[in-house]
């Protein structure tokens, strides 16, 4: 199976081009959309969304994820892959950090250099997701060994998205009620609900908060257990169904309520009541 | 098969998800998209597309529509098999009238309450799509009898939706002529015809108008053949080609042009000529 | 393989009816969307992306477009069989010109008359996409020629599209620098570039430049490799991905750049410099 993400739309035929090229090279293999909304040029969303969806899908699916600013430039186009499956698009921080550092001995990664897996020796100047990308995927699911496609590249090597990160802050103290993490919104989705970057597993049991935290003030918002635990038209912080700490309205959009006050970047903090 | 309805949109990738949980359990099972642009939470606009769509799917064919405000309360999440095929979803109004009640004795529904045919024991207060309708549809379409999938409900139970009727006013008359029937505009379509919930066959031979009620006023409109049979820009009663009585312009939206006066569930009646 | 074009958008479960109708004549068989958002009736932006997309899919490929303001009048149903596969649709300029001259002598073109191959003898004046169009896309991807469908027609009746021709100007020139073609805007894509209906293929080497040709003034568009080629926010002419020549903006709308000035039918001129 192949899926597909990009920043295409729905409008022009340029993802049926993708999908007819992949259906000559590899004849019968399903394909699925994952998104081809995502906002022109907008890398983490893209990121996003291929995070959430990818582990869902079948061993051996392969993950075509194009969002390429940079195409004709020399960024790198990239493959890899992990027990489970395969990732390919451009390496501009799309791909860079979807695995753990500890998984990286079981995941090989390569530069799409070898041109006799390109649609054509010459490939356009503004459009390999036709002619480097949908192939290399295409091939993938032939059961093409990933080393073909080109030179093996160290996973150190990718770029990371621009998006400050999950951590804990203060990892000396080992009392999980004076623990205390730090990230930020990585995604707003169609609800308005502003998604973070920090996983669910950070709360368990305990009272917990989130607190926003723009240029000109800091608002919390109280971790409860799903949207109808606070009164219609509410924020609150939940874990959504994707995993992560989001900041939701009951029966609203919490992005509209928050409108000028956050954004994808916007840093937070999760803290402990109890 | 499969057939997938949603409110989700195409922006996000939380459809992608539902196909890759259905692609892991039902490996090679074709999907289709029945439509995921339902606006957020409209049952009635859900049950709509799902009712013209699913008769022309083939034997056997599973159709998924998770349209869901009330996930995480204590509404029941069903499945229904009818002599052709299979519907699942959330039991609130979206699959309650489907079926002509002489139809109710070949119909099997459940409630999806065994947990040994969910994604994960735990299923997330916020997306059942993933968690229970998408399993439950994958596995139905394994060949998993539904009576596995939990306890048997009766069709009686069902949520109904909240639509006035279609119904004949006057039952007593048997002359053709002075025949009335009632009912409501039951969708709005992207190119602004208002879809009545009056089937076509109510209408054989003989002339008929269609009279709108809305609060402050009655409008009339000629049924004719076409929409070419009236002026560009002019309103006109037809039967569409989804069989139902509609409101519609000549190459121009009728619910432009009725603007205010015209939603769902805007009562409507049929009276005839001749 | 069976491919669907329509303007038909992704709101409403019409495509979806089309798709359901060619499961149940031709189970089994693949389908893949081009587009469903060509803005309704624009029968030039249909053509333009199936044009771009259908030769890159493998042989045999059944291509189904409905975007047929005329349904119901007395314009053709039509089919066409061409070495690599099938385009199914009205006849009404999206089809008439998808083939060089000297390809004629090896297309087949149909008007799809028998009704023995339609979804039901009297079909629907407003919805011919399920009736007529979509089963005959079916039979023909199970096998059945293509002269079963209907009466033989000749390739020169095909209806034209509006749309002003590239041609050369000054033919009896030989030296290339003194050539000159002209040709007209057929498409303008949702990253705004504004796509010609010159060829790349006239453009080999040498310097050039694009005019466009509006009411009130003249603009020319110096020819590049590349969007990068010219600083953020500047216009330009390049070959596009597609292989046309297209006036573009680096990192953004070359639509919305020369609003007003240039729209689908807008005269350009192509020079040498050189």
């Amino acid at each position: 199976m192949i899926t597909l993400l990009s920043d295409f739309g729905l409008q022009d035929a340029y993802v049926a081009v993708m999908r007819g090229v992949i259906a000559s090279i590899a004849p019968g293999k399903p394909t699925c959309d994952l998104t081809h909304q995502i906002p022109p040029q907008d890398i983490l969303a893209a990121r996003f969304n291929l995070m959430m969806a990818y582990p869902h899908f079948p061993e051996g699916t392969v993950h075509l994820a194009v969002v390429d600013p940079g195409v004709g430039s020399n960024r790198r186009a990239i493959a890899l892959q992990y027990p489970n499956g395969f990732l390919v698009g451009p390496d501009n921080g799309l791909l860079g950090d979807l695995f753990a550092a500890h998984l990286a001995p079981s995941i090989t990664a390569v530069s799409l250099t070898n041109a006799q897996y390109w649609r054509v020796n010459r490939p356009s100047h503004t459009f390999h997701g036709r002619d480097i990308f949908a192939p290399a995927a295409a091939h993938l699911a032939n059961g093409v060994p990933i080393t073909a496609l080109g030179d093996r590249i160290d996973l150190d090597t990718l770029v990371q998205p621009n998006l400050p990160p999950f951590r804990l802050v203060n990892s000396q103290s080992t009392a999980q009620r004076s623990r205390q993490y730090a990230g930020s919104l990585q995604y707003i989705d169609r609800f308005g609900n502003l998604i973070s970057n920090i996983p669910g597993q950070a709360v368990s049991g305990q009272s917990w908060q989130v607190e926003l935290k723009t240029a000109h003030r800091r608002i919390d918002f109280t971790g409860v257990k799903t949207y109808a635990d606070v009164p219609i038209g509410s924020l609150c912080a939940v874990i959504g169904g994707h995993g992560w700490l989001e900041i939701a309205c009951n029966c609203g959009s919490a992005a509209k309520a928050l409108e000028g006050m956050a954004e994808v970047g916007t840093l937070l903090s999760l803290t402990f009541c109890d």
